[in-house]
């Protein structure tokens, strides 16, 4: 299975934090750059999602913001 | 001025398009990754943005997924 | 791959309209009811979608809202 | 008062989570499918969300993703 | 029906441009504010926005970021 | 550094609410509105955001609905 959105940035789970409802889980990208993602905790749960797995950060292209 | 979105994911510009409002920008961040910004023509001109120029893209946490 | 986002909705494509740069397609998920994507016309070619595929809309939890 | 959001699934609550600031609704929206909505808990309290009640899910178009 | 969006900010429409599949949609909410909106043409016509009319810019927490 | 996110209303902050992750901000923008912002508790931090602080509310274009 295929998904359309445009980012999908290859890296590895290097921490992940569970609230109540809401997880944050942040992935090394590599260079030095970490991306956190806010997903539920059923999220990390059904994928299993643990620190040192490779894993993919996926982002809509129209949710992302250019600064300059 | 600096802003809560937890991911500023700095590079350079690689390619402006604009359709009739909106318009893509992509982003070479580093490390053969290229990030697709999906962007209002206006933010584009008011910005100034050039393929070459330095830029970050934003990305709310909120708005990033998880794949496994 | 498994992907976080909790809403995934199977259904078959019954529309693909290219815009410049933004294309809108819209799924049929049964019961009557038609779900309609925004997405870059890079997705759409990338994955080649047409009306009858099989396809399926995604849709992060933190993105849905609740009317009553 | 009619919305903009071309996606408005109509269903019934199956659940409300609320943890300490963001809360899980889960709508049955027909056909075996519930879609989770991730909103804030004074959201959940204002519309007095509750099991059992009929009520729609909301998706802006822009925020749906394909995947085939 | 009342709908969770914690944002609802009431204004009268002072633009309406359509692109191929995208519409913009300007609300001046008051106090020398004007609001953008990215919508699709479908939603514009749906409601038949026009310059003049009194609207509401419609915004999911989750989707504001905050800058100081 | 400027931000292409089209909506960024100034204000001041009335609310800050910490959950385990994901925290409300309230800005009062003036005339009697008040947008609420729901971010990670990192970012409040990272910011220092206190009740009284001048700020804004940043929402890219593409996560505003039309209501009429």
């Amino acid at each position: 299975m295929k998904i359309s959105a445009r980012n999908q940035l290859k890296g590895r789970i290097v921490g992940v934090a569970k609230g109540q409802t809401t997880a944050h889980v942040r992935i090394d990208i590599g260079g030095g750059v970490v991306v956190t993602a806010s997903i539920t905790n059923e999220a990390v749960d059904d994928l299993g999602l643990q620190t040192g797995d490779e894993a993919y950060a996926i982002i809509k292209a129209s949710d992302v913001m250019v600064a300059k």
